[in-house]
């Protein structure tokens, strides 16, 4: 994939034009009851409707059949990026997550409070998920410990979770979870698996057994589990590798972290709304070649199970569209990372609606942007990986592949 | 690739049937408008309608996704060998369009007649694209130089294009263009990018001195430019592969030469409309089991942007086709090389229509031949590299994969 790139590198030429990626996270769904319609099936979206009529629809495929991904692997794979041959760490994931200006070279590890009894043993993975605050509080406490050989930082993310960051010279990554997964059973012992990751594993130990001894005297958060350990991946440049001065314009962190991690600029904004997010593209217009737009909240209606509240969502975006058409992108791309099925309430494997609107499309129909249209759609089935390349050609961003 | 032809090869048997590949030259489209036809859609092609009653239709993508092929990558697709693991030069492509017998170890280089100023700066990178009697006389003196270290043949190809091939022990082919694809520059210096490469340079660093010592009277092909520095691939040959007596009906060059590089006869004749091209087919029927037929003038009027010359040539091929219905191939397959819109007037990105006419075939309803109908065609979305193996298996000559 990494060859594919580098093809798509040579080919890249930057000719000045625009293109917006604007993703709904978990915009795929799936009926509730055979022959109903999904939440994009119901939502009344005429904005996006009237715009199949000069653009090439299909489905597309997020990581491989019957994958149901995480945030990492959807948004690597939307940014063109093999999610199977790249897989970001859920520490460096949660780092970004939280704006931690995490180093090349650092670290990351994503924590968890638990709850132990007496003798060790893990009664609650969760720490019966304490309140942030009081995740906060013990983060404080934390952050006291000093231990040779690395700079630590601990800090609160939500609830029971945390995130710890160890700077220090040749750190290997390679250490396992000490989170057994199980309850009625201790932490696993926390080792390393090649020298340098060795190094790291005798820092995590000191600093496990200091922040247990601090941690001990607060229940129900009173020892804490270890995931994820991990580095920045150095993924090839986004912009370098696609030519194109490239933003992202997201309101939650995790999203612009991933961004950042592929070295987008991710734009600091207030904005709520979708329209509100919309207009935060139009204020930078000039400044970038290709934006890449979040809309998170069809995801957190699609995992509530709630449908009606993913489909107001859609018709939010929908509402707030011309904003971005007025700017005249050559391309916009609309689509989701992954499906959501509000009747499934989590991530699942379907394949994902999208609707690439180009002058350069082979056009079909005028139809409603659904799953149905999609289906049947003159971009067939692809891949996410394609998307962005895909985008660039139509934007006439691709030279001619050999003689 | 070359795994998968191996597997092929075990399976492929020779029962004497015949199978023609019939190749508009950038037979794909796409509307001008939202809503309008593509250059197929609109074209009147009765007997390749008719023929969809006992066809399979479908959409083939020629390298992957975003990608535009070259004429190269289009037809190493054509013929089964993957063009992301199989990329052939441009002088190998040139030398072979005019039937020049390379041998494996030559090194082959396009070379373009070119004016410079009187300080050697290019003003014009086609020499006022002089006539093709021009370009002999100026071949005819440069093949009077003579450099230590290799044999040298000098041919010319067409208006301000001729051939320039090495032929000695140890010629590395790592040598960039010495074209700056710019004017109101000089040539670029000429260096190998290793030893066995930097020995190639340094005859053509020679032979360029001379050769501009004798151009320097005959302007404005006062100069030349080297470009595509390149060896034969040495491509598992197609006959041997596919187990067919396989032959090329091309009028261009550069298709006879891409057919010859992996083994196939290509046919002098002197045909030049569908009908003549297809009259040369019915009088060689008996000699070979496969035909590459080639028609260029699609992808001409193409490029040109002329939406209704292209529809024109597919109007003539198609009345033209009963010839080869006719001859009763028992698999015909009709497709392009890659796609050029008339809009856009240049090869595409966009997948190419392709119908595969057999008695083995799973038909579909009978339609008319275009992309709306190659969209949901019985083939579904194939790969330009499936092709021939797909045409193999409906002449029956693929036998089971596995007990």
């Amino acid at each position: 994939m990494i060859d594919k790139l580098k093809l798509i590198n040579e080919m890249a030429v930057d000719n000045g034009s625009k293109i917006v990626l604007l993703v709904m996270d978990g915009l795929g769904g799936v009926p509730l009851e055979p022959g109903g319609p999904t939440e994009l099936e119901v939502a009344r979206t005429p904005n996006m409707d009237s715009l199949t009529s000069r653009s090439s629809l299909g489905m597309s495929e997020v990581v491989a059949p019957a994958f149901s991904p995480g945030s990492g692997p959807g948004h690597l794979a939307l940014f063109g990026y093999d999610p199977l041959e790249n897989l970001i760490g859920r520490g460096v994931l949660e780092a970004m997550g939280i704006g931690f200006p995490l180093q090349p070279q650092d670290i990351a590890i994503r924590a968890n409070f638990c709850t132990v009894d007496a003798v060790g043993n893990i009664i609650d993975r969760r720490a019966g998920r304490i309140p942030t605050e009081e995740c906060v509080k013990r983060v404080e406490l934390l952050q006291q410990i000093k231990i040779s050989g690395a700079e630590i930082f601990v800090e609160p993310v939500k609830e029971y979770r945390f995130v710890l960051v160890l700077r220090g010279d040749g750190l290997g990554s390679a250490v396992p979870d000490n989170d057994p997964q199980l309850i009625g059973v201790p932490a696993l012992p926390i080792r390393g698996d090649d020298s340098k990751s060795e190094k790291t594993a005798s820092i995590l130990r000191q600093w496990w057994a200091e922040g247990n001894k601090i941690l001990k005297d607060y229940p129900p958060a009173n020892s804490c589990l270890l995931r994820g350990v991990s580095k920045d991946p150095g993924l090839p440049r986004f912009p370098e590798i696609y030519k194109m001065r490239s933003a992202a314009v997201a309101t939650y962190p995790m999203y612009k972290g991933v961004s950042r991690l592929v070295g987008m600029q991710a734009i600091e904004h207030n904005a709520e709304t979708p329209a509100e997010v919309f207009k935060v593209v139009e204020e930078h217009w000039k400044d970038y070649d290709f934006f890449f737009v979040h809309i998170k909240k069809t995801d957190s209606y699609g995992e509530d199970g709630n449908f009606n509240g993913k489909v107001g969502v859609i018709e939010t975006v929908d509402l707030a569209l011309p904003i971005l058409l007025d700017l005249k992108p050559d391309v916009l791309v609309i689509t989701g990372d992954h499906a959501t099925p509000a009747k499934l309430k989590r991530h699942s494997w379907h394949q994902v609606p999208i609707m690439l609107a180009a002058d350069t499309a082979r056009f079909g129909k005028a139809v409603k942007f659904c799953e149905a249209s999609c289906d049947s759609g003159t971009l067939g089935r692809i891949h996410h990986v394609d998307i962005v390349p895909l985008a660039l050609a139509h934007a006439m961003r691709l030279v001619k592949y050999g003689a």
